[in-house]
């Protein structure tokens, strides 16, 4: 990998992934955390119609300390996509034989990307049928997704402990550029912006 | 600066700049690609209600090859961010004076953020009364912001020589993630996120 200099700063290049799309997911009432397998996700600009996080403006959250608790702001949270690869570390980290996408509240889940909760904000995915969405960030483990993890184990310490060993596994979230219907089985193609560190 | 890893992934942790900020502008109309200033630029979740480049919504161009030109695809362009160092080094390369913001359509103006245009995606800028923006990504250089320059020096050159001279230098361009009004003279808070290398 070649890398470009502006003055101080390495520009390291773009470039394209190949990943499979294992599943999609959406939450069965905007009331509902966990998540449930669909037969196709119709991506519009809002993100899934009826899923809990559609929509362009949501109230900040403990994730977003600078805003009062409940302050609209936009939503860069439409999506959450996660990799079988990240999951299974969690799981094993954890003790457990799997955490399902489902019960994290995940809308898509991917394989043959390594290190999937890294991919850098900007970073586009490109699915079968045109639609594409934009990665806003690294997703941060909530108390939600620990609890439905004990409720589904039986695992009390999964509560709490899911927080901590899934940090940077947990995926990333994401917006959707270009509307569009996927489905389970397809071709993700990764495209991966430049990169430097400020 | 400490740096974490994770795995083989260095982490350069997020930190905070203070900038300030000079000037804020609009376009008079959507028609109209050259901004003016203006006492005060109220942004909503849009952008800048009635300027040029307002909307969640946008048609995709040449920055976008892997479109069909005109496609919906969502808008990370509502506002374009200069900075006047940035901006002075561009007049300089070219034998200008200046490059005035308004010129190529500048809506936020700021001084004393380093390298401005290379804050990285994800990068939030608060304003003071309460106002926050997204980078969303580095702008690029485009023929209008040339012709302009051409237009306001006579330089005839300035019309394919800017988008050489101004890669990596044109500033950036943000979404509202908290709408509010600010006005030019107030203070500007960066902050920077975490950032690796992917």
């Amino acid at each position: 990998m070649t890398t470009d200099l502006f003055g101080e700063i390495a520009i390291h290049p773009g470039r394209r992934i190949a990943g499979r799309l294992v599943d999609v997911l959406a939450t069965p009432s905007p009331d509902t955390f966990e998540t449930a397998p669909v037969a196709r996700l119709a991506l519009g600009f809002e993100g899934v119609p009826g899923d809990r996080h559609a929509g362009f403006i949501r109230p900040a959250g403990g994730r977003e300390p600078w805003y009062a608790r409940g302050t609209e702001i936009r939503s860069g949270r439409q999506l959450s996509i996660v990799s079988v690869e990240d999951l299974a570390e969690v799981a094993a980290a954890m003790g457990l034989t799997e955490v399902a996408p489902a019960w994290i509240g995940a809308n898509i889940v991917i394989r043959d990307v390594p290190r999937l909760s890294f991919l850098p904000a900007g970073t586009r995915l490109f699915f079968d049928g045109g639609a594409v969405v934009v990665v806003e960030g690294q997703n941060a483990p909530c108390r939600f997704a620990g609890a439905a993890i004990a409720r589904r184990t039986g695992a009390a310490s999964a509560e709490l402990g899911f927080r901590a060993v899934a940090r940077r596994l947990r995926g990333v979230v994401a917006s959707v550029e270009r509307p569009g219907a996927i489905e389970a089985g397809g071709a993700v193609a990764v495209k991966i912006p430049e990169q430097w560190i400020y």
